[in-house]
């Protein structure tokens, strides 16, 4: 079958490899209609993670059922399955409190899998024909009758809908509540759509790229277009001086200040700043325990120089991590189906899965236009 | 000064009382702009309950601060001022957790009072011209910069808007929820609103009068105009069989079977049968202790012949009572101050003072179109 | 294997039937060497139910894994486990946010399966020398290495010390808070040890049996020798005519009235008096949707009188159902381990299979002493 | 009046000030009976805060009223009454919900306010003959009847019961848990107490006090005696590898290393090793803003060299700051009144106001056996 394989840093290819097979009874596989591009694909294609050369990329997933493995009773060859982008095994001690993100059995050795992802376990990407999806009762969520036609809707159920409102919900955002959203790449958009379908009073969203914050203002935010202190007193300038009831963090270690340095402090202590003392800080962008490549010596060791004093004086709190999407996917599928949300308005391109490497290159240089790119094998 | 006095049954008129004065340095007094007629106004203007004569009516207050008492410290003359229903100290047991319909201060021997209000305590009700509120920098919610120009909207924070949030919450609906409402009243509507607001992705509204069903779905609901097993089985129907995850009570203990005869038990069984397995359902309609007016025995003593067992198998949850106004009115208050919520939706008529007489009666009458009034002094 | 098997209303023996067998590759067999007699089976026992003929009771089993299918990945041959009374499939909808007592695969067309039980699915009990276990990675809670020693505390886990701990959690109950407990059998005694362990300031427990009040002391609780509103009465004198902050009803449908003659609404009905206004109740005696052999008509249609009027005016909140024990029993595992539970203190009778009949013919007495028989086959 | 005045760096004494009088209408006067020496006293002691020269000590106090201003409806001359140390309005948005320790009105322009405190607003301490309390209906807890014989129990509800207790709220702490808690001082104790109460499963306190150790002994938990990563070993030893499920930090920013160096990251950055993924951590150590007498340069503006990258991997969660006293000292006064709570256990000295000097002197040593001073005036 065809697929998306890491060559080494920038290098991928479309080539053919082993068909994907049932390796286990809880197993089943899908042939793959729709597979997004992820931001965090980029890190990988990058070389900046110890991603494996010959590995397939691909971790939002969408197909058709096409085999099961002996024991699965649930999931029927042909249904329409959305795969969370965690891989979890649904009966450790963190699955069954519904911390998906964190299965211990996934990855032996650590909390939290997922498929074609660097240090993640050893799952391949669904950027090909076919996908294995294991204990398949648990990871496939069998999608409503109209799946067909909005696949590209549904698609998102994977990873950055429901990883935008996760962000959301760690930041313990409640109707009425006014929220500063930094980031408003896929994740950062999908946050404000959360807020604005969660009945957020006041949204903003932070970020340089007027292209992505013209997105961001569809989905009813208002856009700021500053980096750090700016961006913390224009919020604050917004909100009466109050600064807003949360916030959430959507852009992740390699952040930059105003001079367009990485210092991944700066999203977090602008976001001390802008969130009002009480209020609740959201994190889903990703921080790594180690970044060898970093200049500062820090964040070499994964440390960030975080303004904890404003932050324990406010009685702020803060949570973070990757989202638990099977907490959030099915309820998400009704609000797509019933038509109250509708995600797939960030949709940039819709490509065949031979066009993935020009994707990516674009991509990876933030290209303008290219929010958010859907390959269909 | 000039207010809507009680005489007894149906009999009601606008007429001079000694002025509202401070009583206690934590008072103020307002000048009441507007001040709806309620519902539950009307099972004391029919004299069912202990409403005494020459009590004046109005729990539904909005206007303008234009005296303080000495110990008052936030609240300034000049604010314009909504006043939740609930009467309350601020500093009880139950006021201290938000508890605040449940105050033990404001009505002695009793938990809970209001204005204007049989059995709520000593406190005048505000369809007058001016309105004396006790611990007033609790009781008052000092309203935005456009107060002036949004009195419609605004004056729904004294009740019916928090009272059909309340039923949402006291239902334990989340976003992506489906959701019942019995009851197309305001409070019914204002539930509907709420839980359009709160990101519901299906909402049945069930009732019998066409009216009221054509606003609800206004805001979003889908109208059904059934009673008892009918509703239930429309609802079951549009659910794939599943029900709905919670469901709101907005009827009270006045409720009638599909012949019209009152049966208090007909909108809770209905909800047993029409919420899934585990759901919850939310209880703002008014039930009594006694009523002494019932025909059944059980519902003389404010029993009900509940379906008890199906309730339990089914596990589910049910919470009741008034709203806690102060948990949600700052919150809301912000929807409607940037535009996301829109309450006064289901005004129908804006009335003067001495309109009240006629006002109650067509109101009393549930003639067509009279859904909500607004009287403004 | 030798089973304790049904004949007919209070026909049991211990016989002889096929050998317990893996039947799908998730399954494992458990050779069992606890199992409990629980106050659920009676009902079956008296013939009050539509359990079958020749089917095998116990759903409170705890022992040795001696087979895996296939599927099976956690599970290990010779694991010490104990199986919460629910069989629960872990995808479904209701398992995968932990409704797992409302598992929707386990017992096609209802929500929630048992071991054992009358309604609650195809699976055979454990009162036998083996028990088949389906989806054996979900329902086995593999124990801490001092399993062995202390089998008759770990048992526990499988059914009356989560319902208990359940109770105390659908009743809200928060560190500091007082409590009623109605009810002193095995799980109000287990109810009033969560309480205790969870840190109840004032723990009640009201019940008429002096054997069982006795229990209830040892763990803590102030017992109440009463019934109804002479229960009530006493613990308003007791809390300062307060009532407390919250209650648990661990009788069920069959509770009597201080006449001795059945009443389902009494428990229920003094649980309204004996709770402050915005209290909690919460229900984990077994109440049901029909009871034919009931001599009240309401009760054949299990309906129940219940004092409505109050509840709502009171504010109160009322939460049901059986328990999902996986929400529970890991933590409660720990306490047991680390020595700050034992809940074994209940158990009165350790007997062989063989004795079987005899126990559950002297339970079925409520004779006086027989608090929890353990079989060990 | 005698009261105990700062006169600069370590520089106190008991001396004659101007009897504190009812200033406005809401005030009472407490005729003070204990007043306790807190930890954070100490930082002004030592002249480290802006803490002005003339200023009366004394955050934690009891006593009995012996006046009432005109506007006090619930507080009575003779009650016997403990003040949370933050002063709190009762009616702006923090406070009504329920987040006294970040009021809005009691010390403009900041969150949050206390008696005695450096930039904690206006308010005179407690460490005298009488204090002045305003907003007395809402900041004084009058007292059960047994108040007189407990008062050294009682008195911790105004400080260091609730904080330790908030620690452990903030942290997400739940019966069955493990907990880590950094800093066996009076607070680190309290927190001890709380998790046993709470039912926690395994405690672990982190000090370097064999004194203070001895005593987190007695309420039940295990002393590790070590710093930074050999605490963390310890506790992943004791727990199988898995770390505790959550963490208390209540040692604050002057925490050091091992070689004894200050040092504000050492406690947090163990807390996010000693605690597993998914785990909570609350912090009631005191962190500040700006450091000025920091050796380190991050310090210095408040800031900390946080292990950001292994917080944010492990999906770990951090809430922050004062506790709210409120929010817990109706139910903690319960488990004192009920004998299920003793934070007396801790008291080292009771002396005479007289006697304050010294003591300060003796606790700023942290000289041996001077846990926790009561000054009784």
């Amino acid at each position: 079958m065809k697929a998306v394989v890491y060559h080494g840093p920038k290098n991928i290819s479309v080539k053919d490899i082993p068909d994907a097979v049932i390796e286990h009874p809880s197993d089943v596989l899908v042939q793959i209609t729709t597979t997004n591009i992820c931001g965090s694909d980029l890190h990988m294609y990058e070389g900046r993670t110890s991603f494996e050369k010959g590995k397939v990329f691909g971790h939002e997933n969408l197909g058709k059922v096409i085999e099961v493995g002996a024991a699965v009773q649930t999931v029927k060859v042909g249904d329409y399955v959305c795969m969370p982008f965690n891989v979890a095994c649904g009966h450790c001690e963190n699955c069954e409190r519904g911390q998906t993100a964190f299965c211990l059995n996934a990855n032996p050795g650590a909390a939290g899998a997922a498929y074609g992802f660097a240090e993640m376990g050893p799952w391949q990407g669904g950027q090909a024909e076919v996908l294995r999806v294991p204990w398949a009762d648990f990871n496939c969520l069998v999608l409503p009758k109209d799946a067909a036609e909005r696949e590209d809707d549904y698609v998102m159920l994977s990873d950055i809908f429901p990883t935008g409102w996760h962000a959301t919900e760690l930041a313990g955002m409640k109707p009425g509540d006014s929220v500063a959203i930094y980031g408003a790449g896929p994740v950062g958009l999908m946050a404000a759509h959360s807020a604005a379908i969660k009945g957020a009073s006041q949204i903003f969203v932070v970020d340089t790229h007027p292209d992505r914050l013209a997105l961001a203002e569809k989905f009813g935010a208002t856009a700021i277009n500053a980096v750090g202190q700016q961006a913390v007193d224009k919020i604050l300038e917004l909100t009466d001086g109050r600064g807003t009831d949360c916030g959430c963090e959507c852009v992740g270690y390699q952040c930059c200040d105003k001079h367009g340095h990485e210092d991944n402090s700066v999203t977090l202590n602008s976001l001390v700043g802008s969130t009002k003392a009480t209020g609740g800080i959201g994190v889903v962008g990703v921080f790594v325990p180690q970044d060898p490549g970093a200049k500062d010596r820090l964040q070499q060791q994964g440390k960030m120089a975080f303004d904890y004093g404003n932050f324990w004086f406010k009685g702020q709190f803060m949570r973070t991590g990757q989202a638990n999407v099977k907490a959030y996917n099915r309820n998400l599928a009704r609000l797509i189906q019933h038509g109250r949300a509708n995600p797939a308005a960030i949709v940039s391109h819709r490509l065949s899965l031979a066009e993935a490497p020009k994707a990516y290159e674009q991509f990876d240089k933030r290209a303008e236009g290219w929010t958010k790119v859907l390959l269909k094998p």
